[in-house]
């Protein structure tokens, strides 16, 4: 073991909560806990959260954790959404030049931030910047994002909580769609991997997740397969004649063939965010516009139009209090991991989840941690492989291995 | 006990599915089954259920329920949204000549309609029918409603999971709305009576129900206030200034002074359903107008809008799949109470559910059942009580103490 530099920890979140993003800010706690932080002769002195991640940091808005008891820790773990608060803010060089000034005025030595690529991409300039000055600061990122969108991870922590949900919300609402039949549209999180909306395929009945001529949702879009407004209207319309009714997952980035997102042409008047994406979430907008082109299309000379419905599964997917228990455990565990590796060598990095047998293998699920280079993460995405796509609307057996074991066990509901 | 006169029973749901629906048409069957239906000798011949209500009654779609065994029944009852099929007919007095003749057709003396006020109706007009054709038919409405406006009952089975859906959302995306700041509008279930919307109180930590200013949703709007569009968004403004965020519940069905409703005022092109109600579910179109009228009216001049987001819950408040454990309970009894009438007696009637102790009361909650006729439930529709509100944007202590023993144990989360 290294010998560690004398000062303190500091711990944020970043970018939409999570149903276990507390997990991994606790993971980390108890992991420099472990280590010692707090006790008298420890070189880890104080462990410090940032208030709303790096926009607290820069303007000194810490909290002290190091005194929590093991109770509250636990209450905080099962938490629900960023404790400590988020931020959407996405620093540059200079943001990060200041992020680095906060660190040496307040003592910091060890840098923690749970977030998705743009968060490990601030970690890599923030370590950069340190590396520059010649001071020594320990830069880990801790990964999350319900998108799954993180490379060089079998999968990111939050996505399976989310995908459980996602699975849950489709499996009674496919209930709901044969007792009083019509079409439904249901708009999933995910502006350009599609791992969330293919995760309701885990809806349909265990015994056949590749039938989605038997169970809903039949229809699956995801942004990787590019959508046809015209082949969309013919699939419903195939489906919704031979049953009378249809059920379509639709993710909010799907795109057309040149890449313009769907959403960006139906939304008017939009908002644009600090990274200036056009707003997908918090609205029903796609959904709904997808729903009246239904309407028009398909309702025939001189009669009525189909009964038609979109719902937009909104913020709650991501922070929904039933996390599956494969990803509280993991979320926790790649805290923790990243607090392991900065207290016992000279290391920066984030954490990757491997999977210890292939997809589909006979023995049971299991996962390993291992530290990546911040750079090999660093605002980067990742997208559906096109091995877990069955053509441009539905997903394929491994993918279906591949998301069940994370999200936890489903119910099993009687059919008449 | 009156002698029973010999044929088949039949079983229907109808109207907008809910968690614990097939908890009441288990119940009537286990009620059927415990008198000996089936059974040489016994004069209740078959049990049958209707396929999506009296429309699939009418075409002679049915199913035989005799035979199920334990097992079944008892995934059946944990299953939800409508196992038969539900319909959204309101059958008028020609409609119910043909559920009768359907019943002679096949036999049927034991009529049991599970449903909302309209469905109740239908009972009654069958009733009619059948008596003064001298015919024998025992007709039962079993209670089920989210929206909780059933006259006559403490509260209708399917409300309580509707409300601990509601509560359970709220509770996340508060969370959520504390870590990332901003305007959150949550549009719920409810076209007249308001209880679900309200149930969004609950998500307030349970040592501070009443306080508003600590914890979301800091405003609730129900239709039985009238809504100001300037008023709401000098609410908004108000709170948004102190805090800067706010969280919003809003009910589906919100009305200004002159009772029109603010989504139909909104909402362009909204399709009519067969009662000639404007569509409220399955669009996001009231949050986003509210949205997009706060992003007007609260920015300031020559700056950025707030950042505003509507949610609408949609279908899954209905049929989400973890009831709460006092209505799962309370569907089966209902369904059992019938049919426990409807061969005991020359009776006809609905289900009502009595609160033993007065809200508020020290002594745990208890409840029980008795009959009513079903002309004191038809067709009416009951709102919140003057004394379950708080003003025009709250609920009252009275609301929190009725609806909190109903929607069983909600989490207890940390804050920082």
């Amino acid at each position: 073991m290294s010998s560690l530099v004398d000062g303190n920890a500091v711990i944020g979140q970043s970018g939409g909560p999570t149903a276990v993003i507390n997990q991994s800010l606790v993971g980390v706690v108890e992991g420099l806990l472990a280590a010692g932080a707090g006790r008298p002769g420890n070189p880890i002195r104080r462990i410090l959260g940032m208030r709303h991640g790096v926009r607290g940091l820069t303007k000194g808005e810490l909290i002290d954790l190091t005194d929590f008891d093991r109770p509250r820790l636990e209450r905080l773990a099962v938490t629900p959404s960023a404790a400590l608060g988020s931020t959407r803010d996405k620093p540059d060089e200079a943001y990060c030049k200041r992020i680095f000034e906060a660190c040496e005025k307040h003592g910091i030595r060890y840098f923690f931030y749970v977030g998705g690529n743009d968060s490990s991409d601030t970690c890599r300039i923030v370590n950069e910047v340190s590396n520059r000055a010649g001071y020594e600061l320990r830069c880990f990122h801790v990964p999350k994002t319900v998108d799954n969108d993180l490379v060089g991870s079998d999968h990111t922590p939050g996505f399976p909580s989310a995908a459980r949900f996602v699975a849950m919300a489709c499996m009674a609402d496919f209930l709901d769609n044969i007792s009083l039949p019509g079409i439904k549209i249901n708009v999933v999180m995910g502006r350009h991997a599609g791992f969330l909306t293919a995760a309701s395929a885990l809806a349909r009945r265990s015994d056949r997740p590749f039938e989605p001529s038997t169970d809903g949702p039949q229809l699956i879009y995801v942004p990787e397969a590019p959508f046809d407004t015209e082949r969309f209207v013919q699939d419903v319309a195939q489906v919704y004649d031979a049953k009378g009714r249809c059920h379509v997952a639709v993710s909010e980035g799907i795109c057309d063939r040149d890449g313009t997102p769907i959403g960006a042409t139906l939304i008017k008047g939009g908002q644009v965010d600090a990274h200036g994406n056009v707003q997908l979430s918090g609205s029903g907008a796609l959904g709904d516009a997808l729903a009246d082109l239904l309407k028009v299309k398909l309702t025939p000379a001189g009669g009525k139009p189909p009964r038609v419905r979109a719902d937009t599964f909104g913020y709650i997917q991501r922070c929904w209090p039933d996390a599956s228990p494969v990803d509280a455990s993991e979320a926790r565990g790649v805290g923790r991991f990243a607090a392991d590796l900065a207290t016992s060598g000279d290391l920066d990095g984030t954490v990757a989840i491997e999977r210890v047998n292939p997809i589909g293998s006979a023995q049971p699920y299991a996962a390993r941690f291992r530290r990546l280079d911040l750079s090999a993460v660093a605002a980067k995405t990742r997208h559906m492989p096109p091995e877990f796509l069955d053509g441009h609307c539905n997903v394929s057996r491994a993918f279906i291995e591949y998301c069940r074991p994370l999200i936890g066990t489903l119910p099993i509901y009687e059919r008449l």
